[in-house]
């Protein structure tokens, strides 16, 4: 077996550390130390059980480039169903990195490193600066992590102009996607009222079922919005639905529902919670909310990071890459409220979250040469 | 306190036996020793679990009617909610026979014991015969009870024309209402396949929520027949319906749901499953149906036993009799299969199954009276 390359050597080292959340399990003290080391100005910020650090070279009254991302990883699922053990990272006869985080986002870390390693020692004096900005909580309740380290940032007034998160946007090829936004996440709790009774008895009963299910299926079949040119159409889905006591000849008092809202910057979260009053009312039902919004959409249109970015990519690789804002959210929405443009460019996504999960390991050094061209566009 | 009639009596006796479901705790031991007092044949069927007598007096080459019910009683609920001990039965100061099977059904038991010892004693030579068939599971599964002793019976090609069940019918006067059939019942449960995904890719998830929701709405929505003169339209009921993982954002992939048709003699069970399956079927559901049928309707036609209660009842209490199919289904179901005419007849039903349940005490020497004379009309 040849030598791995800087960046597949420390993915490896990074993999090996089982930084299921919020466990960070020195990841993030391997990525300081080495930034210390080329002039990186290290914050450390411990917040609750979540580790994250904030780190800084150059000048920020110029332009501040960051680079995002998270250590920690999602549970490995059944071992057994594990080809090799996912915190042995190893390079198979195929050329996949393989190993728990490979692809989400160990690869993109160890990329960003070794590609700002390089660009400091061939550019120390670069224009503006360099930032990182890396948590251990993105897969879990993501409270402690990238959120709360921006609102310290924001607090103390620190700018941001670009951002680069790692999270693994590309479908099939390295770079053929990026993601330049992402769509609001609102989620609710729904509680419909009816009551309790005998099966043989319906009219001293109120059927919450028999209430509730045109609500529901009229809710299911709205059509929210039309999306624009960045996003797709508002999308509605209920993920549960519970009513009944077990026995079979009892009416159940209560029927509640969980639903959630994927939604464009076509709707605001007022109007989205208003039209589902408006037909829960519509039917009559005696019911309660409980919202929970999670993200709101942010986008980052066309102009100066997304132009370094798509340059970069096809100098590197000689693709046009597709900026998309589909998928699932990320930490990109609370970085796009310091008024950064964000995007998402990373591995290929097709095993992530999944057992064996691995990336193409040459991918890695074509990411990490993107990441160096990025730089050489936008602080140069 | 002035001394307790002799149904009085017996009811305290058998009160006081703690027989929840299956239990019987002696209280056939104390009927089979009074009936074989008076000539019937005892057969003991212990089935399973479950004790059950068939007891019989007389030719049954001639006309054979059948006293039916059961010795279990449902449990008593929180004890403290209780104004007197459950299992110590008394009459208290508003002359009300008080414990649990007061009204459901010990009372019934022992209205029909004296009522037989009377007649028996006034009409030794009585016309064909007397029956009695009691199981000590009516209140829980149902399975070892009467059902199972009517299909031994059956095998044997015992005979039976008119059965009179203790079932608590009366609504505020004994023998207001009394019970010539009761709706079938068939239940069944649903499962809805889908494909479980994410909720921020719902095109790659087949949602079976949204796919159930109208399918199920309709259902609810639907006229399944008009009922007739004796009985109300059938009714469709859904008791449970759950689906989800539990997280917020996935969609599961699949759906439960069990409902459950109370059903007249307008619809049979064929006619309701097709049109079950059409209404799935216009749905485009990939669904399962596992249907549970736990009782044909019923029905008692007037006639000669009918017409024996209702004479029995005007002459002892002056009222006139209300036949009635509603309510939940009662062994009646398994004995109507013998070919007999079965009517139920017992005290007033508003405390069954409840705590301090309770019946007028004078209302079981009325019971004792109209059973009497029920004997007479037909059998001598």
């Amino acid at each position: 077996m040849t030598a791995l390359s800087p960046t597949l050597a420390l993915a490896c080292d990074l993999i090996s550390r089982p930084s299921v959340t919020p466990a960070d399990e020195g990841c993030q003290e391997l990525m300081t130390r080495r930034l210390s080391d080329i002039g990186f100005k290290v914050e450390s910020m411990r917040i609750e059980e979540v580790d994250n650090f904030w780190a800084l070279r150059g000048h920020s009254t110029g332009p501040v480039l960051c680079f995002a991302g998270h250590t920690d990883v999602v549970p490995t699922g059944p071992l057994q169903a594990w080809q090799h053990k996912p915190f042995d990272a190893l390079v198979d006869e195929q050329g996949m990195l393989c190993g728990r985080g490979a692809a989400d986002m160990k690869g993109s870390l160890a990329s960003m490193i070794i590609a700002v390693e390089r660009f400091v020692a061939d550019h120390p004096q670069h224009k503006g600066a360099i930032a990182f900005l890396i948590t251990s909580d993105e897969e879990g309740p993501a409270h402690h992590g990238t959120k709360a380290v921006v609102e310290r940032l924001s607090k103390r007034g620190e700018r941001m102009d670009w951002c680069i998160v790692g999270e693994p946007s590309s479908t099939s090829l390295v770079g053929d996607v990026v993601k330049n936004g992402r769509r609001g996440s609102l989620g609710c709790t729904l509680t419909v009222r009816g009551v309790q009774g005998h099966v043989a008895y319906p009219h001293l009963a109120k059927n919450p079922i028999h209430l509730a299910t045109p609500a529901l299926a009229e809710l299911a079949d709205t059509h929210w919005d039309d999306g624009n040119d960045f996003f797709p159409p508002t999308s509605f889905q209920i993920s549960n639905l519970n009513s009944g006591t077990g026995a079979t000849n009892v009416v159940p008092g209560e029927l509640t529902s969980i639903f959630n809202f994927r939604f464009s910057t076509e709707s605001t979260v007022e109007q989205l919670q208003q039209r589902v009053c408006e037909i829960l009312d519509k039917h009559g039902l005696d019911y309660h909310l409980e919202w929970a919004l999670s993200g709101l959409p942010f986008l980052t249109e066309p102009g100066v990071l997304l132009d370094a970015i798509s340059d970069s990519i096809r100098s590197v690789t000689g693709r046009e890459t597709k900026p998309s804002t589909s998928g699932g959210t990320s930490d990109g929405r609370f970085i796009a409220t310091m008024g950064a443009q964000v995007v998402e460019l990373g591995p290929v996504n097709a095993t992530i979250h999944q057992v064996n999960e691995r990336v193409l390991a040459s991918d890695l050094d074509v990411l990490t040469d993107i990441y160096y061209q990025t730089m050489v566009n936008l602080l140069t």
